[in-house]
């Protein structure tokens, strides 16, 4: 199995566009130890050759500019990505479908309510539905495993479980509209195994983490959320009133964050995603870099990839 | 008047993502003389400090990095974009307002169509509307000047005129849809005048010159629509059906094309915009390339800038 991370950071991006809280100034001075990160982007493939997009980043015609592997390879249009998986219905997880029109076949796979969100309440993903076929969605429920397909049906040797994570839809989601939606999984995390065995977990939003544990023990790869440092790091630079657990963010620090409580887990390769502009571990200079980096994680970077 | 030109390219972009047409075949190969492209954007102000964007490019988060002037100044969270002047719904036109959710205030200027597609037939833009203010929609009308102002309503030095268009609203509005829509404006240009009387005209999308060309004499600078050379360019690569002219743009090529009509606007620097990835003109060792440029025009390159 092929992982690729397109996009390492949260949504907005690292810098983010209107921030310049102390890692986005320092960063456009010139004085910044650290990498510029695209909004959080995976691409898993069973062959290298078909790839699956997990969730569709608002900065994905970029990303896919920058993956030679995504790049057309016969023919006039042509594409290897097969199809997105959604593992929410948030715009740093959705936007970059607009990218993908332009008339080429590929399938989604997402929840029945994350699928009417979009196509119901969202004229602008006609553009999907140009061709025929062009997006093919498919209903995918918390718990069902399926084998990702391409929109004309050729099957990657993968199985990929959408876990349920506790969470709530988007903001942009009337309470209205909530309470007709046809599930309430809101948010999901990914186990992808291969035919060999091989197992990597995406939770790029991990509220509390007990439940997962032993999913977490036993895998090969976790790409866990790496949002935020503190419970309010966003009400510190004035972003928000909310706490990072309350927009269902494990924070990585203290004692019960994400470093804390994943301590035993051993056996996979460790590794934050979805790592919010504000975060001090994106300074390689800082101490909660360094104390992510002593803990055994590494932090994601735009074009990192691994073969499991 | 300073304008800014943030991406050149038409809706995809040059290279596409799915595209092997020869242009963005062989510029992934190396062996391409020209530039890659980003979405179409451009951004105006009348002192430098306080910027309009023209319409909201799906790569607006990278264009806007690549752009210091755009860059936060002070405080926390800031931007020095006060707000955004919509030409149509196009995607392409539109997607990037995504980009700008994160709670920061801006005026978005639109025709009451315009903002009725987005705000009651697509709920992403409710993200827009998490703050007061946060996105302040004022309507506009073909022929109607304005003076473009912040949220806050600080009013810049600047007369803007809508200019109407032929044109449909975009594929994703449905035909029952554009029958209850208040107005028929789909598409806009726009002519900027700053207080010494210099003029822009931007016209990303003109099916028709003739009754433009008064205007277009009388101009400093005029950044037409550049899509296409020839009326069949997609229907050669297999990527529609639908001639240049079908779709609201005059080819550039050709006894009655741009080129050819536009031969005797002398006054203003005139300039290609919105140039699509199968446009030969990219090609800076092309025919189409040298007739351009003998012709007087430029092609606009992401980051082109002038003061007027």
């Amino acid at each position: 199995m092929y992982v690729k991370i397109l996009g390492a950071a949260a949504g907005g991006g690292f810098p983010q566009w209107n921030c310049a809280c102390d890692n986005c100034a320092r960063f456009r001075a010139g004085n910044f130890r650290g990498k510029a990160r695209t909004q959080s982007q995976v691409a898993v493939s069973s062959d290298g050759r078909l790839w699956f997009l997990l969730n569709a980043s608002p900065d994905l015609r970029v990303q896919i500019e920058a993956t030679p592997e995504l790049h057309p390879r016969r023919g006039l249009r042509d594409t290897p990505i097969a199809g997105v998986i959604l593992t929410s219905a948030e715009v740093d997880h959705v936007a970059g479908l607009l990218h993908l029109r332009e008339f080429q076949p590929f399938r989604i796979y997402a929840t029945p309510s994350v699928r009417e969100i979009l196509t119901r309440d969202n004229s602008l993903f006609k553009m999907l539905e140009r061709n025929t076929p062009q997006a093919v969605w498919t209903d995918i429920q918390p718990g069902c495993c399926f084998a990702p397909a391409s929109a004309e049906g050729k099957v990657q040797e993968l199985r990929c479980e959408p876990i349920r994570v506790a969470g709530d839809f988007p903001h942009y989601v009337s309470p209205e509209r909530r309470a007709a939606l046809p599930d309430d999984a809101a948010v999901l995390g990914l186990a992808i195994n291969n035919t060999q065995g091989a197992c990597m977990i995406y939770m790029p939003g991990m509220p509390q983490v007990k439940e997962f544990l032993p999913r977490f023990h036993d895998c090969d790869l976790l790409l866990a959320d790496g949002t935020f440092w503190t419970d309010d790091e966003l009400q510190r630079v004035g972003a928000s009133s909310k706490t990072a657990r309350e927009i269902g963010h494990l924070p990585i620090s203290g004692k019960d964050g994400s470093l804390s409580q994943l301590a035993e887990v051993r056996r996979p390769r460790k590794m934050f995603v979805h790592i919010n502009n504000t975060n001090p571990i994106l300074d390689e200079g800082s101490e909660a870099h360094a104390a992510v980096r002593n803990a055994g994680w590494e932090l994601a970077e735009d074009g990192w990839e691994c073969r499991l």
